[in-house]
């Protein structure tokens, strides 16, 4: 199975890698990436990296970014931050992406428990996230039969729990390992459609 | 109570207009209003809306387009069309709307059913749904305590039902007293950061 990584430097794209390099060709692409460079709001970027990859198996896109600010400090132009990154950038993997997958393949996206259950700050971040929500349900529709869409949304992933708990009260902690699980869900599983939720509670 | 209709000559617009204006008073924006005309995709013309209506003790929002095609035929200009205008329209009614407000006053945003249950050729349409209700979770978190945000997500509305009933198989026309219903349990009730869902299953 050759499976590519969008966002493999990220605190979950890094743990996946590790995970399903044990068990398949893992590609791993991101901004930082020498030979698989790719800023996933530029969808001419996202077109270069599957013309390099050729046909894949899987892929994951662990990348997007969205503002973190008080709603009174947003601007309408960080709002389109997120629109552009987190949110059309999935949505580009997924358009463009879905050329590139064998039979049977799957592309999976990542949200989070913000479209869900937010917390202060997050309107912009929680708006995309569940935006790619009812894409993917939407897109999963019109998927040729053969190739599948999710998204898996977790709550705060155990690596970077020390740098957002003080967001999230009363949220815990998701293990790396239920964290790959839901991946593999996706991955591996047949499931087409499905918001893969993994919330701790 | 002074409440304010944006997009009040669309058909979920025109039937809250008749029903809301039994008890109050009601201003009707649109893009085809003389005196209060508005385009929401134009956080400029919206600002201009609020200067001319002053204070307020509602604000329903039933605007905002989305393309609807095939995924395989949505460019991504296509996909902005609903990023500019239903979504972005609607945060930025919210945004500037809040500060003409009245103490107990309220924001309500529409979206539908296709943000938790969408048909074909809405790609577009529901994930621009799903952004608004993550949008009015996240941002009635950080509204005071004196105004409130919620979004009404109904099935097909009964006017409308003749039009759109060949995209929805299985669907079932919600009566437009039930809608506006909906409207009211925002517009008069205590909630704030509700998705009031009408689905009629």
């Amino acid at each position: 199975m050759k499976l590519l990584i969008i966002g493999g430097n990220g605190t979950i794209g890094k743990f996946l890698t590790e995970h399903f390099s044990k068990s398949f060709e893992v590609i791993v692409a991101g901004r930082s990436s020498d030979t698989y460079q790719v800023d996933i709001s530029n969808s001419a970027s996202i077109q270069e990296l599957f013309d390099k990859t050729g046909m894949l198996d899987a892929v994951i896109c662990a990348a997007g970014e969205a503002k973190w600010a008080a709603l009174n400090d947003l601007t309408e132009d960080d709002f389109y931050i997120g629109l552009k990154s987190k949110l059309m950038g999935q949505v580009n993997v997924a358009r463009i992406g879905r050329k590139y997958l064998n039979k049977g393949g799957s592309i999976t996206l990542t949200t989070g428990i913000l479209a869900d259950d937010p917390v202060l700050t997050t309107t912009s971040a929680a708006m995309v996230n569940g935006a790619v929500h009812s894409f993917v349900q939407a897109a999963a529709l019109e998927f040729p039969p053969t190739i599948r869409i999710n998204a898996v949304s977790t709550g705060v992933v155990a690596d970077a729990f020390h740098k957002y708990e003080s967001y999230f009260p009363g949220h815990v902690a998701i293990p790396m390992t239920e964290v790959a699980k839901a991946y593999e869900r996706s991955v591996l599983g047949k499931v087409s459609g499905e918001i893969i939720r993994r919330y701790g509670y």
